[in-house]
């Protein structure tokens, strides 16, 4: 297995790129982490002694304030370019960037490809139920595409049970369509056609609509959602979070010495807590719906999310769910409209 | 100021509205409650000494269950309906319900009509700033409508800021579009398109896209988006928070006696965070563009809740919000295509 990482991505490129790389090559001798970027700064981190780890130079990057689509075209000697064109040639199986979301969407689909039969790839994020520590869900589109069409909501659902089963071993994974209310008769026109979609789709197990007030709590394995909605979600999740987190910050150390002791008292499990919420443990979002696994991990992702997402990666190839999600979508095309 | 009370709407109703009716009435004598309902129900809680509560009975009533549309339209009896109507008539001058929200939205729409030149009302909900305890900010629409247009978003920052000034005193409140991203060029079809708009509404102070990230952080005093995308963020910083809560509560409880002493000390500052997240302080959601007042508050209200709400209806009628917000879209309904 051979995963393409683009070293120059992210705000602390190359070096925390490098030092997640290596943690990852050190652990799994069955992957080999080939890194695109300045061969000099790579070097730095020390990777003399890791023969699963090999170097393409190049002194272009993408930029996290490039034009998407416009930097892939042109900067072909970029980093993330470079690496997205050796997963097309079939040098590299999967790409990893903690690089422009957008600039790595594009190059995921201009350059590396749609699988046939698949409309619109989608973004899939997995997250820790909070209701059950050990288990997680799924969401897609959480922001490949701000317009999405039904059809394309029916898809991720596919895409997202395909993930759920293969990579996360899930037997029947339960799929909720994000909506405003949990009646089938609810929604905007787009979700109520979905709706419809979803019914009749032999290939998931569809329970019906699911409000964002349950997500957390499982309400599905696989919650499917157009990218402008998805988008928001997961953005709502992370503000709430880390301002809730800030909250109780303040309330330890702006009120007194009792409360600062409470804290201290407190601090292993408020530190399990962090923990639990920290959904960078569960990888990056995979792009799916392409000939080949694209992972995007935060642009401020240090070497543990790197090492996380680099291990999701191996999972992914492992699994085969790429080969299955192929085959299937070439065999149901005629099925889309 | 006479405020229409639906005195059997909600899941605590009649008991709960009447003692938070009970305790408005003693504060505010400048204020005259109409509880619709049944009179016996009702005179169980002890209203005979208020003078500025006075009991219309109405034996039926509009179950959560019911279609919204369908029940409006039928059920002539209810106590939602006739509160409604005796608004539409003039008896009353707001309406406040903690039933059925489709069918509160249809009473509003439908019996006590839209402001002239207003193509859809809104749904305004007010948040606390998280990063600032004492300010708040709004977003509109969280669920009026399923399916917004440009148009709909430009009139929800007009409806809007209206409120943040007059009800709120804010001199000229920010007006931000929440986006999935901050560029001017991000964006659904929808959101490139309101963007368009807001940028040459002359009513708004509007500074550009938000990410839902920071709307927490007080990004803006404002929020404007579809009703659909409102309500899923809605609902997600609800179940983010209720989530969170309830991981903390297991931090403290299921950690051993350390972490129980600890939760022990932190006890009062934990019960100001709770305060601060708990935003049925600042009344309930305003179904904003009609040619009334008609509040929401939340299904679970109790008496606390019911009371922050009418005190929010007094604030309203206090300010004269509606008059301007009449006014103004009777001389701009030319402009609006």
């Amino acid at each position: 297995m051979r995963i393409a990482v683009d070293a120059m991505g992210g705000d602390n490129a190359p070096s925390e790129i490098v030092k997640g790389c290596i943690v990852a090559a050190k652990e799994f001798s069955d992957i080999t982490l080939v890194l695109y970027g300045k061969e000099e700064l790579i070097r730095q981190e020390g990777i003399e002694e890791f023969k699963n780890i090999e170097i393409v130079h190049t002194d272009e990057k993408i930029l996290s304030e490039d034009d998407p689509v416009r930097s892939i075209r042109r900067k072909k000697e970029a980093s993330m370019v470079k690496a997205a064109v050796s997963v097309k040639k079939g040098e590299n199986d999967a790409l990893f960037s903690a690089g422009n979301t957008g600039a790595l969407l594009a190059a995921g689909t201009l350059l590396i490809g749609r699988a046939k039969g698949v409309d619109r790839p989608g973004l899939l994020a997995t997250f820790p139920s909070l209701s059950d520590g050990d288990t997680v869900f799924h969401m897609i589109d959480v922001g490949a595409n701000a317009d999405s069409k039904p059809l394309n909501i029916n898809q991720y659902a596919t895409l997202g049970s395909l993930y759920s089963k293969r990579v996360h071993g899930k037997q029947a994974p339960t799929v909720g369509l994000l909506n405003n209310g949990t009646e089938e008769n609810k929604g905007s026109m787009l979700t109520k056609e979905a709706y419809q979609l979803l019914e009749k789709n032999p290939e998931i197990n569809f329970i019906g609509n699911v409000e964002a007030r349950e997500i957390l709590n499982g309400a599905a394995d696989v919650i499917v959602t157009d990218g402008f909605t998805g988008n928001a979600v997961l953005k709502t999740i992370e503000g709430t979070a880390i301002s809730m987190m800030g909250l109780l910050k303040d309330s330890i150390y702006n009120n007194g010495m009792k409360a600062k002791i409470g804290g201290l008292l407190l601090k292993d499990s408020l530190k399990n807590m962090k923990d639990l919420l920290d959904y960078s443990k569960h990888g990056g979002a995979v792009l799916f719906g392409l000939k080949a696994p694209v992972i995007k991990t935060h642009g401020s992702a240090t070497e543990e999310p790197v090492y996380y997402t680099i291990r999701q990666i191996r999972d992914m190839l492992q699994s085969h769910v790429l080969e299955e999600l192929i085959d299937y979508f070439e065999h149901n095309e005629e099925q889309m409209p």
